[in-house]
């Protein structure tokens, strides 16, 4: 039998954006009080619903939840990706643009500006009659980039009354005041704007599946046709949300244990001679001064997953934001690579 | 303010076809050992799928896992639904081609032989140029019924060479011995046979959501652009249902318990004066001396929820085995309305 080198130990997940505090010990309580009855069909999706509607000022026809943000995106690039293009930027996370390719969409995908945000002046001029749907990510994936509110509240208007605009706010809970940033009250508004959340991020859902977009009723009604909606969810992750949702001393605790993390990752960067992009969001991007590809290799070996991106003519490093230990064994492995 | 009725207690779901009897102590556990890592991404998928193949003789990539079968009936749906009629029985479970009509597919609906199983004579005649894939579920929802082994088999391979089948068999682990009785041998022989299988019914895992279809590698690709697949699954519902995935002895368990309380319901029925369908899987359907949905509110009055059916110009009742209290509760109630 072949001799197999012992598998390096994960000493820091620091891929995939997840989580690491959450979820709240609310929801884990209310998974446990779950069991004795998750043999029957999920149907508290409804109680959760009603939760955001009346959080949100929405109605429940505007809500369509399903099994994370991730289910939701395949529907909308289903649905845009038959009928025309699909702008986007460049980079950003590119989950549904990548989905409706394979619907045939054309995708638009607009470089960022120099300070690493979406261009939306540029993204603007790209509407035209073939024009879909415009994709954005706010804060933006990987980058961790924020759009002035303002700024966007005003484009999104314009947009949406040529266009669909989805905007996808998978990361708005680490935002200092998440509620005067989101695009939830463009819907309000009448706006024809699609809203994506996840209870993956700040909520630490990831393993758990939950999350939704809000829309106008006639946009939920037929993204619905692509989606199984609630119905995908277990039952035990639909009470954890409803047990956690509005938990605010609880989302707090998370963004501040975060943002402790990412100056540490701030300050372990400037003293080895690193720029950044400052982050609004649970990750962070910095220009590497080798492949990205043995990068992530060499850092892999030493127990630390992370990720490479190569766009401006640059290799880049995105690290999620871990627990301090994480972060710690990120310094150490980065010492010996960088 | 208003004075409004006390909510009706209920004594007995059995409106729904669920397994009171599951999940297994294993799954509880193994849903419990995974409340500390549930922050990730569900990425234990493939010791599942690994299970599974090795368990069926099938390959990976024999096998797409998602939230239970029902993303998957809709995938194929929205795949086949674009492409032209879907055959399947009169009464049968409408979850695939209603969801398909969203796509406008015609839908050509064969009644059930006198016995009340899938009419497969009348079903094959049907089949021509239009035909995108002929839809069999065995046993048959709401009927209970299963089809000749052999008579499927032979069905299936003749048509298979002309239109895609798809077999669900969500039910089929209420049966004696569902290894001979499952189309998968179809899948391995190379067919173009699709068969969906659920976690949700002997397993108890209706709120849990996994379940998965076997089909042609490329099948399996095509619906897979359908479908967000096993990211959509909990991280708790893919350990639990590695956890409890060939714990035959739970299995047998749940069997046996269903086939006591099913002849508990037999005895009820017959010693009232009432006919039923013999049933292959864990529901009953008998027809009614009433009007079923007054049957249907009379029950849920006296806290048990059923379903109710009209077909062959007779309306009848479909019940869920429960446990025995819950079928006390049934003939209770039944004995004051019937």
């Amino acid at each position: 039998e072949a001799l197999l080198a012992a598998p390096v130990e994960l000493k820091a997940r620091l891929s995939a954006n997840e989580n690491p505090f959450g979820p709240s010990s609310k929801a884990r309580q209310a998974i446990d009080d779950s069991l004795n009855t998750c043999y029957q069909y999920p149907m508290q999706a409804r109680d959760l619903v009603q939760q955001i509607a009346e959080y949100e000022g929405l109605k429940p026809e505007h809500i369509l939840l399903d099994a994370g943000s991730s289910p939701l995106l395949l529907a909308a690039a289903m649905h845009f990706g038959q009928q025309g293009a699909i702008i986007t930027g460049d980079p950003s996370y590119a989950d549904l643009p990548r989905k409706a390719e394979r619907f045939k969409a054309a995708i638009v995908a607009v470089p960022l500006t120099k300070d690493y945000k979406l261009d939306l002046d540029a993204m603007e001029k790209k509407v035209d009659s073939h024009t879909a749907l415009v994709y954005i990510c706010n804060p933006n994936n990987p980058t961790g980039t924020v759009l002035d509110s303002a700024k966007l509240k005003a484009f999104t208007k314009r947009i949406s009354e040529k266009t669909p605009v989805f905007i996808d706010e998978a990361y708005i809970d680490y935002l200092p005041d998440p509620r005067s940033a989101t695009l939830i009250e463009a819907v309000k508004q009448g706006q024809n704007v699609i809203v994506a959340r996840t209870f993956s991020k700040v909520y630490g859902f990831a393993g758990l599946r939950v999350g939704y977009i809000v829309a106008q009723p006639e946009m939920i009604q037929t993204l619905s046709r692509y989606a199984q909606g609630a119905m995908s969810i277990s039952a035990p992750a639909i009470r954890a949300a409803v047990a956690s949702y509005q938990d605010q001393e609880f989302m707090k605790n998370v963004v501040a244990k975060t943002q402790f993390s990412k100056q540490y990752l701030y300050d372990v960067l400037k003293r080895e001679g690193y720029e950044y992009i400052p982050s609004a969001a649970n990750f962070v991007m910095f220009p590497l001064k080798m492949d990205g590809k043995r990068f992530v290799e060499e850092m892999g070996k030493r127990g630390v997953s992370i990720r490479n991106w190569e766009f401006g003519g640059k290799q880049w490093c995105r690290v999620s934001i871990g627990r301090m230990e994480e972060m710690e064994a990120f310094a150490a492995a980065f010492l010996q690579v960088s």
